[in-house]
């Protein structure tokens, strides 16, 4: 097992001249060779373009630093093949890159490849296998993305969550990952599978590295200051907590102890109705606009969605209109709710996933800890450092205020420390 | 100058029997025949397509009834070119048709073909002229949809509105346009100016009509039921009234004095400050949403933007993200005051251009009228019927609130009668 990248020490490192982009890149480019023929995290593999990018000249100026940045090949780019996860897109070579990751580019990033993804980031199992363990799931949807970093190939890697598909790979992989509130990061060039919910996010080795990358991709200020403050954190286990193993409650509660010996307020509390509704919802609302999104796969193609997929978008068309727009009526009412519960605490603090990465390779976890999240909107993190029964990684997910994920991150690189330090 | 055509009646004379799809689209195919070498509304047009669908058995039982609708070109269509309006996409194919394209041909539409946009739906001017005087603007950006219609050579068209770009031209052609609630009508495979605002609507003869395509695509119940409820509406002008030519004002008036004869009731009132700085938020999240949007082409293809563009896209670019966020915040707050409205009143009546089509091919006209209610996301639809002071038509706008469609369009075929009476 190699060690994490992190992107913010190898930035800090190129800025100050101590390497140089291609010293990262060449390093990058040995851990793949070395390690992908067992983890098989790329859909598509371009070293050669990665290693030349990296000399261009003033790179290591630019926010990035030239650092390679993985992309979910449910992202569009115009110069790497965009498969989606679905024979039905085998070879495409889209017109233009998704703006995101013209955003990577702008800032400095250099591309390695395409990151595996399921099916057009739904159920159907990637090829890719967990770093900390070859014969369990990475999770899904952002399979790649989160191997490749848990693996020490890539300091940084997009992801999409449209379900469960950033926290839980994150939680199983071992690494961090970020989904911003709803659209702080531009969707246009995401293969759509339900425009409510789709949301790009982040993975890296720690918090302050996936808030480097967000702050250089957006411009936007979302790395937190080192503050004395101490967050009030509310720990909610939800209406689902006994879907989560025994394993996965004795993190959470270490992990809630472990904020409050580093001084924190914890206070378990349960979540008002109207936020639970979000759940059932979420489902609702995925699956309606999914048979929307993919009509025409099932009108032109149908013979190359899975049977899985298929049957998950007839459901979606017997959905009546007026069932929808009760779903989004009840999305509504649950933000509203959700912002009134920030009144009183800094941050949520809750499961990532029900336990461990699930033993094969059939199945890539359960996002029944991440939906009620996504559909709030509410920015989320998911917390690194401690293991279940087995030793496989457990993680914890901190959730912010919409539209406070600066708050949100740093309260999360609070509890990431108090994790580290107990 | 033809007659519209009432997607209402034909659909009706075919469900009865009375007439075929074929008949139908013989009939549309002579009159593009005769009409598209002056008016120019098509970007691609293909006939012989659109005349064989029209011959499959059970098209005439279909919700559409295999009617012809018109597809604005910055619609992705995988079997006809997408151009955008733009060079750089010259004979472009996408993979998949857009979403809302599959939902027309489920209906039963039958497609003749792509009509013309404004360079990316934005302001430069397309081939198209006005039916109504051909040396006129039909406006923008969906100018083929409009003029398609207003020159009966389609029964219905489908356009898209981030400014005004349904409403102004449905006006200045003399024909409905149906700016839909934001999202009502799914977007993927839109090319996307900004994800906050872009709206896809519908162009039709009547408030019947557009209603009637709405319901059919979207399986929704939009088609209001005949009442003797009169409505209230609120008559504003807004702080960009001295905007308006003195016969848009004229028009206005008689529109309100036409309701009022046919026995509505009509206050005037002043926008709260609120919904008012919706107008310049618009402009802010427009600018900064199509800086990140056209990234790609930015990158790679900037000889292939026209200048206007490319510096609209430059100051695009020097927008804070704090600026961008203030501007949804703005939104936000707009738009709760605009639900307040409604509980007084059952829709607004304003504005849907500041007067005739101007004349000559330079400019499309000005959304003026419009920027603030796209961003509201409130349905909105021309109402035809009035002429300006050289005889060209000025429509008024009539604007329902938020996810109330169907009452929307009850309460603007109510004034439409009472225009056509008074």
């Amino acid at each position: 097992m190699n060690e994490m990248l992190s992107a913010v020490a190898l930035a800090h490192a190129i800025h100050a001249g101590r390497l140089s982009p291609a010293d990262v890149a060449e390093r990058c480019a040995q851990t793949i060779r070395a390690c992908e023929p067992d983890i098989r995290a790329f859909a598509t593999l371009d070293l050669d373009t990665m290693l030349a990018r990296a000399q261009e000249p003033g790179l290591g100026q630019t926010p990035l630093a030239g650092l390679p940045v993985g992309i979910k090949d449910v992202l569009d780019t115009a110069g790497l093949p965009t498969e989606r996860g679905s024979p039905i897109y085998a070879g495409y070579r889209p017109a233009a890159d998704a703006t995101v990751v013209r955003m990577a580019l702008r800032a400095g990033a250099v591309i390695p490849g395409k990151m595996t993804t399921t099916e057009f980031a739904f159920m159907k199992p990637t090829q890719t296998r967990n770093p900390r363990r070859l014969s369990h799931t990475p999770g899904g949807s952002s399979a790649g993305s989160a191997a490749a970093v848990a693996a020490g190939m890539l300091p940084l890697a997009l992801g999409t969550q449209t379900a469960g598909s950033v926290i839980r790979p994150a939680s199983f992989c071992g690494v961090t990952g970020y989904k911003p509130s709803f659209k702080l990061i531009p969707v246009p060039g995401l293969k759509v599978f339900a425009w409510s919910l789709d949301t790009i996010g982040l993975f890296g080795a720690h918090v302050a590295d996936v808030a480097f990358g967000a702050a250089a991709m957006t411009g936007r200020d979302l790395i937190p200051e080192e503050s004395d403050e101490l967050p009030h954190f509310a720990l909610v286990k939800t209406a689902r907590a006994d879907q989560a193993s025994a394993d996965a409650h004795a993190a959470l509660e270490a992990a809630g102890q472990a904020a409050v010996k580093a001084g924190a307020r914890v206070s378990v509390i349960e979540l008002p109705p109207e936020v639970e509704a979000l759940d059932e919802a979420q489902g609702v609302i995925q699956s309606y606009e999914a048979a929307l999104a993919f009509a025409d796969e099932w009108d032109r193609h149908r013979d190359g969605l899975s049977d899985r997929l298929a049957s998950y978008l007839a459901d979606g068309m017997t959905i009546a209109p007026e069932v929808y727009d009760a779903a989004r009526r009840t999305a509504r009412r649950g933000r509203y709710a959700l912002a009134d519960l920030f009144a009183g605490h800094d941050a949520l603090l809750t499961f990532s996933a029900p336990g461990e990465a699930p033993e094969g390779h059939a199945t890539t976890g359960s996002p029944v800890f991440n939906k009620l999240w996504t559909l709030s909107g509410a920015p989320c993190v998911n917390v690194a450092g401690l293991t279940g029964a087995t030793g496989m990684p457990i993680g914890v997910q901190v959730v912010g205020r919409f539209g406070r994920d600066k708050a949100m991150l740093g309260a999360a690189r609070f509890l990431e420390r108090a994790i580290t330090d107990a």
